[in-house]
């Protein structure tokens, strides 16, 4: 499947290794073609990958990942929302306010009665967004299997049925299990998700080594 | 041990119960000594447990809960705070923002910067206020064997070391298991914990019984 990543921060590329890896074709996308990030970080694949603007990689890709920061992705999205009409859209990111320094809280605008998720689905009303892999480490989000053989829960949400099915395909792919992965409903079921940063940053320094959350039921 | 459990809710007469039943003396606090939910509570007991006005069972027990509504608590306990000066506070409430109807969402003022708890603890500098329980069900609070065998994991957090040594011996005789029982530092851990509130409420229209969380690592 042609699929674009959107951003070339750690998690862009950690999605875009692991997506290359199962045999899909990659193009990841930032704001110039010329980002050095970019550039770097394609050429140590010999096949499969490569780079451009928002807008190219958009245009290649089938599903677009959105990892680009919180505080900037609406605006980025919304810049490239003709090319992504009716294009699956999974959304990983966070909508950290990173103008409070630590410890990390959220967009003020984007909590709590709203959430990143809810306001991408808002300004781009014909793309299928999909929330999930948000609520932890991004090595963990694409190697599931790393911790108690993937026995931990992703969370998945968005108004699309159908799309949401296409993203399960995907997950599976990477390696997560059925059981393992939680579908809360529709897309305000991204405010849940993307407030579990408050308790991540928590446990991440109560604990050692890689963790997640689990639903016990 | 002599605990005084203020509010008379669900959370609270399900803690009381459970109190009462592993040899603890409880007094159940209200607004109003005589509140009819709390003396029909009590008559349903034979020993160990009697009810009055938030002052009297503030001064009657070691250790206090916070049962009291969310939007209510600040106030509430600002009222008792020479009484609960140096005592142990233990806050188990979250929050809600009732005005806003469903889906729940927090008081703006006590989420993503702040939390309840902090708030608590910023009102009353001398109560020390350990903050654990708020992320399940309180039939399960209670009752942790339940679910997998009390296998998922309780937070807990507070500012004062010894209340948090003090309140998990307490967590320990209810029936929590020590490696259930995560300390997630002060008490600005409050925030997380009480914002499981949007991730517990989508969980709960998406699975069928009981459930709880469990930090995986």
């Amino acid at each position: 499947m042609k699929i674009a990543i959107l951003g070339t921060g750690a998690v862009g590329t950690t999605i875009a290794s692991r997506l290359v890896e199962i045999g899909h074709q990659v193009m990841i996308g930032s704001r110039s073609k010329t980002n050095e990030k970019a550039i770097e970080f394609v050429q140590k694949f010999d096949r499969n990958i490569s780079n451009g603007t928002f807008e190219e990689a958009a245009n290649f890709g089938d599903i677009i990942f959105n990892c680009i920061k919180g505080e900037f992705a609406v605006g980025a999205l919304k810049s490239i929302e003709k090319i992504i009409d009716n294009k699956i859209l999974i959304d990983v990111s966070i909508p950290v306010n990173t103008k409070n320094g630590m410890p990390f809280t959220l967009i003020p605008e984007l909590c709590n009665t709203n959430s990143l998720g809810e306001e991408i689905q808002k300004n781009l009303p014909n793309t299928k967004v999909v929330k999930t892999l948000n609520t932890m480490w991004s090595t963990l989000m694409m190697t599931p299997s790393m911790l108690k053989d993937g026995d931990h829960t992703n969370f998945i949400c968005g108004n699309d049925t159908e799309a949401k099915e296409t993203v399960k395909i995907l997950l599976k792919e990477i390696g997560w299990k059925e059981e393992s992965i939680m579908d809360l409903g529709d897309i305000t079921g991204s405010r849940g998700m993307e407030s579990v940063l408050h308790l991540w940053w928590k446990i991440w320094g109560s604990t050692i080594g890689t963790f997640s959350i689990k639903v016990v039921n």
